[in-house]
Parts: C-alpha cells; structure tokens; sequence
C-alpha cells in the first residue's frame, strides 16, 4: 500500500468525502480554501427551496423562518465553528461589507469615547480588501493607519502587535490565518496585547473557519468577519458573517442603518432606532437563498466535528509539505514548518510558480497562485484525500521539470 | 362568460403564467411586489449551477464567467428593464447597502464640489430603509434632511419638489412608485427640477422595475438603485443593483472600498486604486448564486416586452379598482385612480383592514399590510390572472363583512 494509501484508510473522516459533488473525480482540486466544493446534497436542497418553501410559503416565508434565519443561522454557525455563544453572530451581505460596518463602529465608538485613539492597526500582508477598507475609513474619518510589516511568509507575532499598539490605537485589525502563508495566529495572545493597550480588535476568520477551530468567546473576542465560500462551502460570492461580542453590541452602532437593523422593521415609522442585539449590525434584506447551500454544509461540519476535521487538515498539509521536500527540488516552503502555527493550506515558492500554475489548470490540477511566486496549495480537509494530495504534489514536480 | 374569464381570454402573456412555480394553484397572491413568485426553471438552473457550473468549474468559474457576471447581468438588466445603455448597472449587495454606497458618493462629490449643498431632500413617505439611511448620513456627515411631507395616498409632485430644491441641495432622494400608495412618480420631469437646481437625485426603482417601463438615460438620471425580489423574482434577499451614470462614474468614488472594486483585484497589492467605470461601485465578492434565478425572470420579461407587461399590469390594477369600488362599501381608494399615475399595486384604505389582512391569509388570499389602514394589493403581471384579482377581492368583500 502506497502511504496516501494508508493514510486514506486510517483517515476517520475518509466517509464523508462522498458527500461532496466530484469529489471522486479525477480533477485534483487544491483550492478549497478559494471556492469550498458544493455538499451534494446542496443542489436539492436549493431546488426544494425554490419548489416548496419559496414557490409555496411565498411572503409567508418571511414570517415563518426567514426573519431570524440571519441570527439562527449565525448561531448555529457559532457553536459549530466559531466558539461563540448564540446571540452575537449573523449572517448577510459580503465580508468587505462587513469589514466596513464593524470597523467604522469600532473606531468611530473609540474615537467617541477617547478622542486620542487616532490609529488602526494593521499588517501589510492583511487580506487586500481589509486593508483597502481600512485605509478607506481612515481617509473618511481623519485616522492613520500603523502598518506592521510582516514577511509574506509569516504573520504578525505577539512582539510586533506589543510594539504597534499604544494609548493612541483605536482598533487592531487581524487575520487568524495569512491568505497567502496560512500562519496561524496566536489570538488569545495578540487579543490580550491589544486590549491591555485600550484598544478593540477585529479578527478575520476567511481563511480559518471551518478548518481551524476558533473560540472567539475565550479568546475575548470584540469583533470577528468571515466568508462562507471558502472552508463552509457556501457557493460562490455566498453571504459572510459577523461577530460582536455581546458584550459591547449596546455601545456599538453600525454606520448602514437600514430598515432590518431597526428594533420594529415592520412599523416602518419615522426616525431609526437599532435593533437590540446583534440584529443592529444587520442592514438590508437578507440574502436568505444563499443562505441554503452552507446549510447542507455545517451539517457536515458538525457531524465531523471540528477537532478531527483539524486533525485531518494538519495531515493532509503535513503530508504536502513533506512531498515538497522530497520531491521538489529548489522549492522552498512559504509556509510555518510548525503545524501548530499553520491553517488549512501551504504555500510553495518558486522563481516559477506562476507559469507552474498555469500548467498544473491544464492538465487539472487546480492550485492559486499568489504573488511573489507562490503556488498555494489548500487542502479542504472534509472534500480532499491523500491520494489528492500525492496525485497533485507529482504533477507539481513534473510541471517544475 | 364571467368579466375575469373574458379578461383572461383576451390577455396576449396569459401563456406565461405557467412558466411560474405555483401560479395555477388555488391561492390567490396579492404580494408579488414584495416576493415574486419563482419562474418554475429556477429551481432546475439553481441544481444545475451547483453541480455543473460550481461543482465542476470550481474556482475557474471566476475567470471563465463570474467575475463579469455583476456588470453582464447588470447590462441585461439595464436592457430589458432600465432604459439604460451598458456599463451603468452592476448587481450585489443589498438595497440599502446600495443605497448607502450612492448616497454618500453623491453627498461626498457635492459637498467637496460645493460646501454649501448641505442638504439631503427626501419625501416622508419614501421606502423606510431609504430614510434610516439617509438620517445615519446627514448625522455622519453634518447635512440637513429637508423632508417633504406627502400623504401617505399619494407622493412628490413636481411643485413640491420645486418647492424643496435649491443651492443648498446635494441630493434628491426619490422612489419611482411609492411602496404604500403605487403613485407613480413623474421622473423626467422631478429629474430636470433637480437638475435645474444642480442637485443629483437618487432614484429608488424597487416597487417599479419589472413591471412599469424606465428609461433611466432618457431622464437623464444620476444614481439609481433597485431590489430583484419584487418584479424581478430573483428569490428572497437576492442581490440589488445598483446605477450610476456614464458621465459621473470618474467622478463619484464610494465609501466601501473592498477588492472587487479596485482597479486590479488579483494584483492584491498595497493601495486602493478605484477600477475604471460601474466596477469601482462593488465592493466584495459578488453572491453569483443569488444571481441564478433572477436570470430565469429576465429571460421571461424579455420575451414578455416591458411594454406588454405595463399594459397587464394596468389592466389588473383597473380591474381591482373596478371590483373594490363596486364590491367595497366604505372602503377608499389609497392610490392614483389615474392608471399613469400607478405602479403595479393597489392600495385600499379602511380601518379594519389589519385585521382582514390576518382573516385573508388564513384562507390562502396573501395581500400586504401596510399601515395606516392599508390592505395593499400587489398584482405582479406575469404571473396573476384577471380570476386571481376576482377571487381575492370576493373573498376581500367578504372578510369585510
């Protein structure tokens, strides 16, 4: 027996590969952690949807699930993946949107309540869209932004955040895991620095839930983001989440005041007044049809559980990494060589990674590329197999040659 | 042959009925303006997409298709139903997020343009969500709401605009058809009042588009934004869309600066440079699945013609005037008795109508309420039938009694 081979027998969730659409084909898909595989089960329950509790319930729906599917949703979402108590999670609009909403009520309530919290801290391999919204907020409300030079082969440590913050710091804005290394942030740790500063942090989840397990209320979490397309196979563009600490969910307030925020949305009178709770930080409508298809998808999460599935995710990246070694001449790791500093994927570098890439989706094998010279190899713990990753690692060495 | 049989007889679209989930059943529904019905090959596209376009492309379906999809349907949107040219109109988020990003982008241009346009004119009748914005803007910013007061039966007339706009206005903000009464709003003409007085106006297209005919370009509008629940059948919360005229794109810039709209997503790089065109008005990842069944609605509206399908709706709306005036002692006319001056719905005023809403819903007749007194009856045109309108308003005079 080949090692991918036993390694797929010993593997406990092995099982539940077959829940996922082609995940027995022969395409090697090492880009979960960009676009998650559909749950099979996701297409007839989106058709069922449309036929029956849209096609038959019509408005009614409105009344009899869809108004607290956001915040039911969102709880569900929090005890399977995010450690957090009911009440302080929802689900809607687009993670940069939500990086917009939470962010400006952070600094804004800093900035309210001691008017020298001038600074948003953040790191310079942050996810761009973080970082664009950041400098955005800080051009429209007279901040600046303290950048923390990380390499891109790293993440932020507990000596650089110690470093950045001070009495003038109005937020800390990090990812749990790096787009681009997956360093896996220490953030009970980096929490604790920035709220011995005075200051509140933001953490971005894209890249860590579902494959990492997270404990935004031990960690003393104020404020969490995160996508659902990714590790919770939501579909493409399906909706993000947010998280405020219930804590502070009566100081905040949200800049997008719109009619589903309001604490009687159907009353539609004059003049806004914020939801209790976490609804405030809802704005629009819901986009309760996206919704569906990461539904099918928690069910699957929660049946593995989260720890076994970071079991799995730390073999299957150790595996990759240990191919690479042996097998890849010249190629250096991007990535922690310490599991327990990494998240669900690795990055591999080469001076010809890009030109790789473009190879390796040839011949179907599909790895991201990231600049400079990174091929990214992410590896959805539930929907990927060794064999995947033993297939994929070859064509890597034969598109080097 | 009974009037509504006749009436269907005669309708030229009755053939497309049937391309929708439900409409042959026996419910009577009076709330497609607030949640179309889904077009039947809905649920199909959606399974479809999920194990075909999603399941098999997996991340290549963003280069292959939808990357563009927000700015292509957008066009196909702006064709069959905003009188608008391509490159105008783009899909994603909700309403009011929509609503948020086109009001400060307008405010923000006027101000720095003029510091003297300080105020934000708005009816009080306009949709709720498009209110609570606008306050949560005028407070961030320092501006003035200047509100106009019309009847909740009627809406903004041309002299109460005239009225209202002068050197100190920065944006008008008007809905097309009001959400309570369906008065149809006058909109080249409040566009060159607006324009006269060097004010942007932001037009609200929800309760209109679909079903009465808009030609954004020929008012020579600034901003518009529009739901695709309503009319446009894309499912509850599916994406909004947003327009923003050719010649003030380079102009405008908007506050939720994330990756999608920067002029180079992938290069990730540090900075936000805004993209050329409507793309700069995104801001995160496009909801791609949101937009699946919406394009079913717009190939059915295409084939319909708007123009066919305004004059269903008038028809329909005439019909349920007709029936309420001979069938509906005591109850009043709370819409334009002018079908020019009436979007798709109409609305009827009598002080017990919140609780023949209830008794209606119990027996499968599904209007709206809408306070005060307002039993709101959405006639979508595509998918109710002239013995739909009959049968609804019998069992209306009989709740009545």
């Amino acid at each position: 027996m080949s090692t991918a081979a036993a390694l797929d027998a010993a593997d406990p969730l092995a099982h539940l590969r077959a829940r996922f659409a082609g995940a027995g084909s022969d395409l090697v898909y090492f880009d979960g952690n960009s676009l998650g595989r559909p749950v099979a089960a996701a297409a007839d329950r989106l058709s069922e949807f449309v036929q029956h509790q849209w096609g038959e319930r019509l408005i009614r729906g409105w009344d009899e699930r869809w108004m607290e599917l956001p915040t039911d949703l969102g709880d569900d979402l929090a005890r399977i993946c995010l450690g957090a108590a009911p009440g302080q999670t929802a689900i809607g609009d687009s993670t940069t949107v939500w990086i917009y909403k939470l962010m400006r009520a952070a600094v804004d309530h800093a900035v309210r309540t001691d008017p020298a919290r001038t600074e948003i801290v953040i790191d310079t391999d942050n996810f761009p869209t973080d970082r664009y919204v950041a400098e955005g907020i800080a051009a429209e409300r007279g901040l600046t932004l303290r950048w923390i030079e990380v390499d891109t082969s790293a993440g932020v440590t507990a000596d650089q955040l110690r470093e950045a913050v001070s009495e003038r710091t109005a937020l800390v804005v990090l990812c749990h895991v790096a787009y681009r290394s997956a360093w896996l942030a220490d953030a009970p740790e980096l929490t604790r620095i920035a709220h011995d500063a005075g200051a509140l942090v933001l953490w971005d989840l894209c890249h860590s839930a579902g494959s990492v397990p997270i404990a935004l209320d031990e960690w003393d979490a104020d404020l969490a983001v995160g996508c659902t397309y990714k590790y919770l196979n939501g579909g493409p563009g399906s909706p993000a989440y947010g998280y405020v600490s219930a804590r502070l969910q009566g100081d905040l307030t949200q800049p997008i005041q719109g009619w589903m925020g309001h604490a009687d949305p159907f009353l539609m009178g004059p003049g806004y007044a914020p939801a209790p709770g976490i609804r405030r930080f809802i704005s629009g409508t819901p986009p309760i049809l996206g919704m569906v298809a990461m539904q099918s998808m928690l069910e699957v999460v929660e049946e593995a559980g989260i720890g076994a599935i970071r079991a799995k995710s730390v073999a299957l990246t150790s595996y990759a990494v240990e191919l690479a070694d042996a097998t890849l001449p010249g190629v250096t790791l991007a990535s922690p060589r310490d599991p327990a500093q990494r998240g669900g994927h690795v990055t591999l570098h080469h001076e010809r990674m890009r030109e790789v890439t473009a190879r390796l989706w040839e011949r179907d094998v599909i790895p991201d590329y990231r600049d400079p010279g990174g091929l990214r190899i992410g590896l959805s713990p539930l929907s990927t197999s060794f064999d995947e990753v033993e297939r994929g690692m070859a064509a890597v060495a034969e598109a080097l040659r």
